[in-house]
């Protein structure tokens, strides 16, 4: 009996030490990640009950990956087991001019096969208030496709909020079968998350004059994308990142926040990367959190901007971030000077 | 055109380091092995021109896996690329009574789902003098047995002496499935290699008297197995290892060389485990090099074992020693006196 | 609510890496443990739902600790935090003739200087049937002592069976004060857990014709103190370790237990060590959860022993073994071949 | 018989590699450090014989804080040994927005509880020329403070000249006890060493105008504080670090000395964070080098600012450095390029 | 029969972990390398058959280097094998201000007394098209300056393009010496290749109003050098790196091209510092690429910095980038965004 | 002005981490050390004042050698600094039967360049009481079998006793060359060390019946190679010591000792080797303390075997062992039980 349910992949993921290019390694730094798993542990770091629903291949490999959520104090009671693998991502960490690069290795996942028979979706969002998904999961095939959907009607049902970050995969999908399915699933969604790329790709709705590889955002295109999603999707909320990124080393991070009736911008923060991975699932992390502390709509995305900025100093996908730690921040202390 | 040719997977394996247990490891130590692979390197540690051919994934991990044959001399041109990932096993190392542990993770590997049209047998038999695979090939699909078929064909045809290590693997299909497939196979087989087990699980030809997991090794079964292999598939030589599990961190190390008419023992070897995997790959290496080399039986049985005894010295799947090595303990000298 | 109550003290454990004394070390492995929090961590292990009760400071140093124990699925709500630090102790492996050498650093820790006022032993106790302790805990001072009578007292009186491991720490308290205060706490146990050295230090009960240090262990030594305990404090069983220490990398290692009836000796198992701390407390462990399950006396000594002779082969403080892994050793097979 | 002495405390330091969070952390770096023991490996690496005087505990942790002094070339000699422990603190590195966090686990150390038993300091300071302490040491408890003052009589009374680092520590004293003690030490000291916030909380003595956390730093505001500190304690020299930091990654790095006279700024130097602890020690260091060496005021901030800012580049709290380093980038060339 | 023939010296390279400086480490991170080494590694990866040529000693260390080089792709079958050892270099990585500092150990090497006997030019060169050396190899001693003349002399026979770097190496040889042989040899080389101060060093010609340590750069002295190299030298094309040392983490990286007629100017990269050792290889082998493949004038300059940007990044000697990755920054996408 | 004065090479070594091959690193463990080195600190952990004497290059690999030394309280100030290089050994360990493998790069380092000038024989054995060389100091070249001569020559003077360890390298000199200035230098010796091969490859003087590299040794051979030597030099004790190689990972160790009356014989040792470079030198080690501490000639042998029993459980060269921990094991207690 958990507040917030999320439900998605978890992976097992696997990059070389430092900024050795996969031909270089004869290790791997593991970690456990994905993009609704990442959504989870902000939220248990922040002291939310949370529950964190997939299923894992019933061997030592899932149950690390089980192990790793519990060590963060995820709830992970709905978790079923069996299947008959772990999702993998590789990723290489980039630098200066070289970009991060991720290999997935993610098909045939105990998750992507999973079906109705593995989750009770009445008893797991018993007594929950919110659901979040992304569009990663539905990507990973039909059966969870209609998974998601059932999560959602159910979840919808019994009156929660529900939250979804678009995250567009092209490995996983193609744009016309992301904006077929996502558009059905965004009936459900009373929080849209989406990145610069994501509506484009999933809805064909474009911010004007952003070119976003070049790092230059247009703060009139966002509001023009934030706009048109309420206005197709009707949609509470809509949350847009806004990435500059310079290099691979450093990215400028803000954000906007748009209610269907004014924009909200957030500081934008000069990051320098340790890990970039998680940027948006942390994002995310920090709206709910906010949303449902009551935060208003400035400090809702203060509070997510900063938390998601400081997840670029830490290693792996999750944000390991108290909520004090991230309202230092957003309260105006990014010195970085040594707390004793 | 080289010498040997080797064919089967290679695989990404990923170990915690040391003795830790998986659900402890925040890294895993990452090296490149396989049943044909080892044999190959073995052999092109002993300087013998030797091709791999299997199929790789077109990323950054079929590409070090290419690299970590190259590195050791393996000729790597007809290895095809292409396909969805590569094959992943994950080694749980064991110590005193806790057993390594593998788990698997290979299924939809680029070489499971490769087809004819990724080799030219021709081309790759081409002036070649021996083929070697093992039982692992056909048993990954049904893709991997047409191949493995046309394979052996292709060099039966071209002259080639045929090696076939039976390497019974519990997870890719049944007794009664690898019976007939490999039943099939072995008519093309010059030299069968088998553990204590592969004959049994495979043929249902038995060792009598003998307590595999006890580790108590009837001489007498042992022979029994070999003659009944021979009659039955009309091999030219059967070579079996002998390995006594007294437990995870010592074994005693042996085996025995049938060519038709009289039983060739090895002396056994009481090893001090770093890593076994690979033990049984590097028999093969050692047999088909003294075989290439006109060892007489005694001598080849000697060499293959002194070969493999080390090979349980060595971290990894690949067996890292030069023919003087072998030969220095073949001769005797296994006190591991520091040469400087 | 869980059915397992440990109580006691978690430290933080700092090793040289692998064979390395203090002095060369310029890092530290880092793991958790103690006696009551690895015999918490075994029985999660096994499935019991087991709560691990102590004081942590409220820093992220205690909340590593809390994170460790909640990785292995211990419940940790009942921890209180705060008091100023988190025990220590520096732990150098040791090899051949050199011993393993622990320098603690563990005075004034949160547990140490916790009060009544910091557990609420009646909602602790609710619905549990077992309550462990050692000899540790009432030795960290008179605070833990008072705890430790508190807690015997409450458990009793709800019904729980109790069990207690002596462990004397001889840098913790003298044997006259450690026979006077555990004398009074022996009156609340049924399963007294003892090491060949205990018994004689806290209750100079003596094992007869037993050099310790020189490994030799005399059956009817161990009878007698055995038979001495339970005359003198009415157990219903009694536990004792069997250690043979033949160097620091390989012991001899069985038990017996006695019902004040029959004694019960398991096999003996040669165990060539990768890690022996936390042997004992996988003994306890692995008693308590044979008992709870109603393994008959030579089962129940049977599965403890090698439970915990598969401890010595794990790095760290806690046993990370399943019942299976357990079976499997207990009904015979160490042979420590490769699990695939 | 050294030249320089430096008492104080040295402290096992514990890093997470790289920039893990304390509870992502399975293994910790290993340095030893601490105000004064940092000043007197400065000296010992520019070729000043300096002694360190300390306590520490009899047992292996302690001897390596010995050792790792003895091989950067400082006099040990005097380095009493006993008491209960060596104090630890955890360091977690911070990156971009996040800032570095220290966990003190100090007290109870073996210096915090020494006594006037402990140390000869007429012997120490024979032939001595200079004594160097810092605020931490006085903090550490009524002991320390105690022998603070003996040592700085006794020095005074042989000629030395005294420095002193403010160094305020909110964990260890109030501003208020601060206030008095050192108020009362100060009347020995020639030199004062002092960051942005010391003058402010020891002696309330502010820099107008300086948002420290925003990293704006007022010239004038500097230049008032030293003032203010010479008029009430006829310093001969105060000098006070300009730390502007922009974030945990990137500061500036500038300081200002005044001898009652003129104010002499130095260059300020943007510099890329490796490990920032230990910068305003290294700056300690520097000036008293540069005084023993008869360097002019100009000279002397010049080569302390360039110590120090070389400090921020070298891991641990120890400036491992040589004269000729600095003084290369004193004379202006911190391109960093290549040296052959 | 490779296309490309690279001849000269490959060392063992060990450095500190990170930014540890010498006195710091327990263990030495161990790549290999040297300036013709890195180029042959370069085009392997570019997909051009390349042979390395040198001399390593008959021992593991030797064959290591063997193997690394292999791993990447390269043809070592003209490597000789013999003489006393491999050169070592141990390289301090640097930071901030702190420059990187190297610290030679290669006299003696197996290549710098190796003879003519060793190679048999007329068959390296067979059906080659180019020929790179740079001026290390001829001032490693005596006979590499022989072998550099007659391979020199061969492949301007057998109608090769050569290419030289001119690599001046101060610990090596005098500027009068490097001038002398270097001047001789300059006559077969039709693409010379210099940064800002070899040609200084060597041949006296200076870039005027350029001081290199402060990171100006002025183009017009640039042009000047160049065609002053033009004039006395008869190149066909004269290429010239720019480098702007801000601090040893952060440096701007471009470079000019010139054909005796036209000046060609590439963008400036801001690039944060990995690894910048082996820059200006992989800027001789971007060239040499670009050249081989018909790329025009600007966009060879192109090709070679932004391959050599990339090298930045990138840990070891090696520039492991592909010319697609290479064409990507050439494009302008420097952004450093996730590649998924 | 030390007790004991070690003169000799020290050396940087450097290893594979843990059991990997040479061509399987990617770094290497580095720890410095050489024969009379790795005895200097023996005696300095045992509390006895000793100098180690020898001449490095000035450069941070110098400084890191003798930082080590100075690390472990030996006195440094006798070393020379200049010439070309440090000395260098790279160590591949092996283990069951595989052998450790050293490879040797020490030519032209500066202690085989140092002439008479870098030592003033007469100021180091000022107040000294023991002179300490082995067999590979002479043997490193010309200049340094003068400077041995010397230096014993002065030593036998100023009364010191002096002893040798044999210490046969046939890499660095003949068995006749060995032989001819081995037997100059014996004049002046009164403690002979040697092994089982020494004294037959150095002498001509043979252990009659024993089977080195099978590890069969017969005391009688060894009383009558400890005869010969004592009649052929007159010296006052030989120590010979008594390897068992039966694996790489296990030996047995004893050694015995002549003082050309009697024969004594310590108890033999089975060790389990984490590292057995040194054990000879920890042999001397022991031996040169328990003469200077006048212990009786079996109280001698038995200190000198257990230091050196004790030594192979240790990493790297020194053996870090207290003189405590010596008599604990001499005494009996080879159990290694953990110590609290």
């Amino acid at each position: 009996m958990s507040k917030v349910i999320c439900f998605g992949e978890i992976m097992l993921r696997l990059s070389p030490p430092g900024y050795l290019r996969f031909n270089q390694a004869s290790s791997f730094d593991a970690v456990y990640g994905g993009g609704e798993a990442n959504v989870s542990v902000s939220l248990a770091n922040y002291g939310i009950d949370t529950a964190f629903v997939t299923k894992v291949p019933d061997n030592p490999i899932g149950q690390s990956a089980i192990n790793e959520l519990r060590k963060y104090g995820v709830n992970t009671e709905f978790i079923a087991k069996g299947g008959e693998r772990l999702g993998i991502y590789f990723l290489e960490k980039g630098a200066s001019q070289r970009p991060s690069k991720v290999v997935y290795d993610r098909s045939n996942s105990s998750i992507a096969t999973a079906t109705s028979q593995d989750f009770d979706w009445d008893k797991i969002f018993d007594k929950a208030e919110w659901f979040h998904f992304t569009g990663i999961t539905p990507a990973l095939g039909v059966n969870s496709t209609v998974l998601a959907k059932e999560a959602c009607k159910v979840a919808k049902e019994k009156g929660l909020k529900i939250s979804c970050d678009l995250n567009y995969r092209k490995n996983l999908w193609s744009p016309q079968k992301a904006g077929q399915i996502m558009g059905e699933l965004m009936e459900y969604v009373d929080l849209c998350i989406a990145n610069e790329e994501d509506a484009e790709k999933v809805f064909g709705i474009k911010a004007d004059n952003t070119d976003v590889s070049g790092g230059r955002l247009s703060h009139d295109g966002y509001k023009e994308v934030a706009r048109k999603l309420v206005e197709r999707f009707k949609f509470k909320r809509v949350a847009i990142t806004l990435r500059g990124s310079i290099t691979a080393s450093d990215n400028n991070w803000a954000a906007m926040l748009y209610d269907g009736n004014e924009y909200y911008f957030s500081k934008s923060y000069p990051v320098h990367i340790v890990d970039r991975v998680g940027g948006g699932d942390a994002f995310g992390g920090g709206l709910i959190y906010a949303i449902l502390n009551q935060y208003n709509m400035q400090e809702t995305i203060d509070f997510a901007v900063a938390a998601s900025c400081l997840k670029h100093s830490i290693e792996g996908d999750f944000n390991h971030v108290s909520v004090n730690e991230v309202k230092t921040l957003m309260n105006g202390d990014g010195s970085g000077r040594v707390q004793r």
